[in-house]
């Protein structure tokens, strides 16, 4: 068993203990690998916190200046790619007051006063929460910016509107395009909302009692930039709800972009053809030389099932825990870290085939049936001759039922079959059967028709921030 | 394989379809067993869809007043549990709609006019689920007003904190009853946010491309007390956002429960004794006649599984949906119905059990040791002696051994012994060893004092509304 | 509060009590509503146990008979529709006991000597799941006939086979239709072996000490039809390892018929059109009469989202329990019928939709583009003419390339335009291009070839047990 | 855009691509930072294809040698650490082969030959996960040793056996200890069950149709040591059934261990005192001196969660995929490498902590409680007075009763008020209540005497291979 060194005695715990921690153990406990990710934001928490202790008289002014200018090395040494992590570093507190007290000497001991691990890493995910709720929905902007883009394109585009995948109705493609836009804006509200409800500050929690110094820890928050201070200690400690929104707002995000995906890909499959994928968002095939794969759009469509297992793996972590800090909430950096990248990664790219995709008009309004204009015949005999919705729905499904048995379209039957159906029908019935019309018809708040989509847009526009 | 008989052609859809059914499939498709539920959103949706289609002129006055008379009859008949689910009742909008014909005859066939089950079925959600949200977040607020009176009679209580489940540091029984609070505020909040957020009309949405009807929908959505009207109707009607939202607040809810359960199932068991099951709210064995034991907590910790399963479950059958409606959505409901019904069963309980349960506050100080003073020792090195932090946490650290290897604790600890470790400490350090002052010095805000406690729980009153 | 009541001391625990359980507590903890499905294995294992008590000599043997007349009697009220469940009745097995002491008097009190409702619910849920293994079992093998049917029909049948969803090379229909049964393949013994591997009796086990009685526990779980023992109490009473196994055999058999249903849907869509859908097993809509919607496959696709979120409940209630039972195993019963329930309900109308389903060979041909027999041009330029094949198949790739530009397909290239790209390629290039040449190609094990799928469904159906 | 250059042309795929891969679009696309870890396996099956190759005729005998002898060379390569990933090196696939070639020329393009990275990059995935299997199963029996060895030592020590965390009954320390063992012998029984399983060779399988040149697969599968082929080329290329079983392994093997957590981070509590932690094992404050965590303990329970979201993750992303390869399942790796990368770390710590922290058998007597012995005294009514158990076990329900108002244990019960109860009491009674005695009763096999657990550790050991 290992005998205790100097390394370790270096340890922020080791006072007491006999003898040292199992290497394999130090591997699995130890957090610096991923924690170093947070070396911005518990530097610069650091820093906040030595201006507070010095406020507090519990530190001269000048030491704190010397830990402040102390921590602005550390840091530059992080921003340099310079900071070497050592032996004893178990996690990015103790790498940083661990170099902090190499620089400035026996003063950085005082750094850690009234402070624990427990409220400091707290805090420090809660400010890099705060930065990646905001990332991440400025990237949703640019996608949402993207889609408003290629729906201006093809306000007039006609394609087929799909429910159960059959076809149903016609659409605008600029319709299609705008129902994605507004899936985000619930997402990019949704990440604005959780961002701000989680921004309170930890800091003066301590291990889970409260801090015995009279600091000021509204002042201290605000330094942070936070809105508030959380309003108890031993809740503070351990409440990891900002993760579990943050892996939230990112599942239901990535459930939205694997329905775009899903389109896409059937969309620019040939039976399709109703989108042409740009080289520069695809992939051939090292056996098939003609393929052309939209992969990226496979991978937002993957990766979605990555992202909502990191949300219940967290929730999971969280369920039946004791009261207070406990180890396992060390669990809660990883799956957020990488649904983090995860977005990071794939929103670009995702705005990038929306913007560089080329839409098909001519496929799409091939693909449309006259069987499509159903509904529109059942409005027809509904509005011009009075016949209640539900004897006319039925009379036109009695009329599809004749057409396919002729093997003809609707516009193709004659005036005899639709007779035999019912004899409400005339011979304006085929002025009915007009793609463009039936489109056109819909103009009321939120329908498909060109004017109602423009006006769609317009309302889309001022939800966005300046560009 | 099934003949096609009258039944069915009663079915909404039937027409012309040449072979019924198979009755499995039926089996397996038809949701009224579970979406019979919806009635009251139903029917009362669809009074005010009769009231606009008459606004826009699409069916006569007294056409919608006939209908609203229908409808306020087969509500009765809900309401009265007389209602008869018959063959061809696929769901509930079939079963409300057959049943209206029944009552009213042909008119009823006008009420269908523009409006499809799917922006019907998305209306009646969002309408339940506006209830729903509120529902909960009440008996979230009585189980935090319940936290609060069992704080306030124990503001004083002192009891070991844990961190790591090892004790810690002394605390207050109402910090500790207090951290639950704070968990549930978020949650409240969270599910009045989440209420609010989806309170938007799908209908007038149709099937996916709008309506053709001159419908005014903002005075639709007004007349169902919605805040507004959705956007865009293709994403309208797949749009299941507010259950995932629903379903995510209550896992986060379930978390916390489940860890106030876990407390309390340690805090019941004779090692701990800190807390006296009441009769009401524990069980017996069947077996062994002294067990008293904590069934509620236990199904409080164990139900979360299920709604993180339930969470876990709906995100998946979202993912890779393609655009529109699509039947996997009827997966929606269950999921949602039963979390709901397990919310409401478990709060009044976990709230009754908290009301109910006894804490001994002898046991809680039983279990103080004075190791737990070892953070004051060092807090007062720092501070009496001026010795940094994190020498002064070794110092204690060694001091702690030190009184391992004799056999006694720090405050039987002779001067002798703490001066082999330093000479800083004198014989004050002996007055630093008490609980109720280490509690008493952390006036902080969120802090363990009785005093902060009680700064905490006024605060905490004024964000409950009025009882 | 609750006034202790005569109905409730009949409560199997009642004894000590001063105060009778609260009402909405009872609502919560009582399972009888749920596990009330376990009758008939609650009463046949306590028959066998009564005559294991008999042979131990801890009953005497009329005693048993007098018990086992007894509970076959509550069996036939079971049976028979017949059986009331009274005030006290918590759980199936307290309903059980209640209403044989009702039938044989007090000497039903001594059914329970040595058991505990902690042994005897591991029994019954283990007698109820190797049933339900073998059910479900049986229920995939009936859609692996059914799919052996289809392709057997379609040996001949060229369609295009897609990877990314992009055409990639011709297969035969009864080759995809043969990928799905292997995946079930997978499943029906994933369901057999597991069903085997807990077939194992915890009775006997008692709370979670074993039994002081002198029980042959090996004869008892013969008796009931048990492989063997469990060999520790106190991991017997709470292992329900055997439920996230049937959980996990449901995922993974969901996810493999998910895939089907997401071909089935795809095909039947117009764009592609190589599926049409049979009425009986497809629905239409209320709105827009020419739609047949392929319901069944979109609800085993969404269904499938259910039973992996059980799954995930499943796992995280048992995660972190503590040693022994605890009262959060009771939400092991209510994912596990949902489940089967799914699976039973479900799996006969996919192989009712699998069976009834026509494939449309023209469609299918029709979707075949030259650029699919761009490998076989690769092939060739290997074996034909030596090329090494990555040479090859960059080559192959500039004769799309040309190909496109050109605007012609590639059997339609003109040979100097094949020159243009290597002068390997000659006029025997055009003998090529031939799909049902490129499809009896593959004849090696496992490939498309009709040769080679006729061996598979050879060995396919040697693997299923006699019809 | 980014223009076309030479880098990528070196793509497996460029051939016809006009454009190069937007750069982002590549770092999302991408595996080669993560599936380099396949460069064992990915090396030794091209070796064993390239002699397929051959014994085929598809190459010359003398070309596979130099094929071998250059896929030599790049293993070494990447074993010596000395591997450069380049440019266009996509995945492991591609970087091999583009290593390859740079080594041997041209005729490294002829190695790629009837295959596709879909069944190169599957069998790759099998080899890995045989060794996966093998290696976690190994790392469990570790632990199994483990548990042993400590149970063997603790055969006599006597501690509370818990359910619903409430004291019910003495067991031996021994049988808790082993209740873990069997839990851990499902968990190495189903690795080595799954990793037979899978072990099934894709390879010759190509894209998706199968393989064009006489390749005997079967001999191939032998040569890289499977037990056999898959037997459908299209299902072959996107099952991930092996992967899911690993995961699922995994979860339930997380599980179990996180019960083993759970107890040891209770026992350890002080209020327990059951067991003492070792220093190498545990962690200390860097706030509070005087601490001792269970910190791998509590990570054995949280990164249960972890494994659980990957289970869950996998099983979103196969989830309604389309037939045939599809990006998606480029996700199966990283949450496979995370697990195993999690079990092997966490596996051999958690060992350590159980050889080495000790159990304290006085505080485990002290703990034990005279009302545990209830059940006791039921027994003993029924066995000595022929009472029927349950009106024993209600009898026994009112002795525990009138001993808490009197505020006196069973033992120190006066046998007149044991006579208030019931005339069967007389002063033998006296004699039932002893610990010791109601362990060793528990003789049957699975009980938790010390004669029933020497047999059960008898057992145990034969299960285990050889070490």
């Amino acid at each position: 068993m290992a005998q205790k060194d100097a390394a370790s005695s270096s340890k922020l715990w080791g006072g007491r203990f006999a003898e040292d921690p199992d290497p394999q153990m130090r591997a699995l406990n130890d957090s610096i690998r991923f924690d170093r990710r947070l070396y911005y934001q518990d530097i610069t928490a650091s820093m906040a916190y030595a201006r507070a202790l010095a406020r507090a008289g519990v530190i001269q002014s000048d030491e704190a200046d010397q830990l402040e200018r102390g921590l602005t090395a550390v840091l530059a040494e992080f921003e340099g790619g310079l900071f070497a992590v050592a032996e004893g570093d178990e996690d990015i507190h103790t790498a940083v007051e661990r170099r902090l007290s190499e620089l400035v000497g026996d003063i950085a001991g005082k750094l850690h006063t009234g402070r624990s691990r427990n409220d400091q890493v707290a805090t420090d995910l809660r400010l890099w929460l705060r930065e990646a709720f905001a990332t991440i929905a400025a990237l949703v902007v640019d996608l949402q910016r993207t889609l408003i883009g290629q729906a201006e394109a093809n306000l007039e585009t006609i394609m087929p509107g799909y429910t159960h995948l059959q076809p149903a109705q016609p659409i605008t493609a600029a319709h299609w395009l705008m129902s994605f836009f507004w899936m985000l804006q619930r997402d990019h509200e949704r990440l604005a909302a959780f961002g701000h409800r989680g921004n309170l500050s930890p800091l003066g929690s301590s291990a889970l009692a409260g801090i015995p110094y009279p600091l000021d820890r509204a002042a201290l928050a605000a330094d942070m930039g936070f809105d508030g201070v959380t309003r108890n200690s031993l809740d503070a400690v351990s409440d990891r709800d900002s993760v579990a929104e943050f892996l939230f707002a990112a599942s239901l995000l990535g459930v939205h972009l694997s329905r775009l995906a899903e389109d896409v890909i059937l969309y620019s499959n040939p039976a399709f053809g109703f989108i042409e994928l740009p080289d520069a968002y695809s992939t051939g095939s090292s056996l098939m030389p003609q393929k052309r794969n939209a992969d990226p759009m496979e991978l937002a469509r993957g990766k979605t099932g990555r992202v909502i297992g990191h949300l219940t793996g967290l929730l999971t972590t969280l369920k039946g825990l004791p009261s207070g800090y406990n180890k396992d909430l060390q669990e809660d950096k990883e799956p957020l870290f990488d649904t983090y990248d995860t977005l990071t990664t794939l929103l670009p790219v995702v705005a990038g085939m929306v913007r560089t995709m080329q839409l098909v008009p001519d496929r799409m309004r091939a693909a449309l049936q006259p069987a499509m204009l159903a509904t529109e015949l059942a409005d027809w005999l509904v509005m011009a001759k009075g016949v209640p919705f539900r004897q006319a729905h039925h009379l036109v499904g009695e009329v599809v039922r004749v057409a396919e048995e002729h093997g003809v379209s609707l516009e193709a039957l004659s005036l005899d079959l639709y007779h035999s159906v019912s004899s409400h029908f005339d011979s304006s019935v085929y002025g009915v059967l007009d793609f463009d019309a039936a489109v056109a018809r819909r103009t009321a708040s939120g329908g498909t028709s060109p004017v109602a989509v423009a006006a769609q847009i317009e309302q889309a526009r001022k939800l966005l921030p300046e560009a």
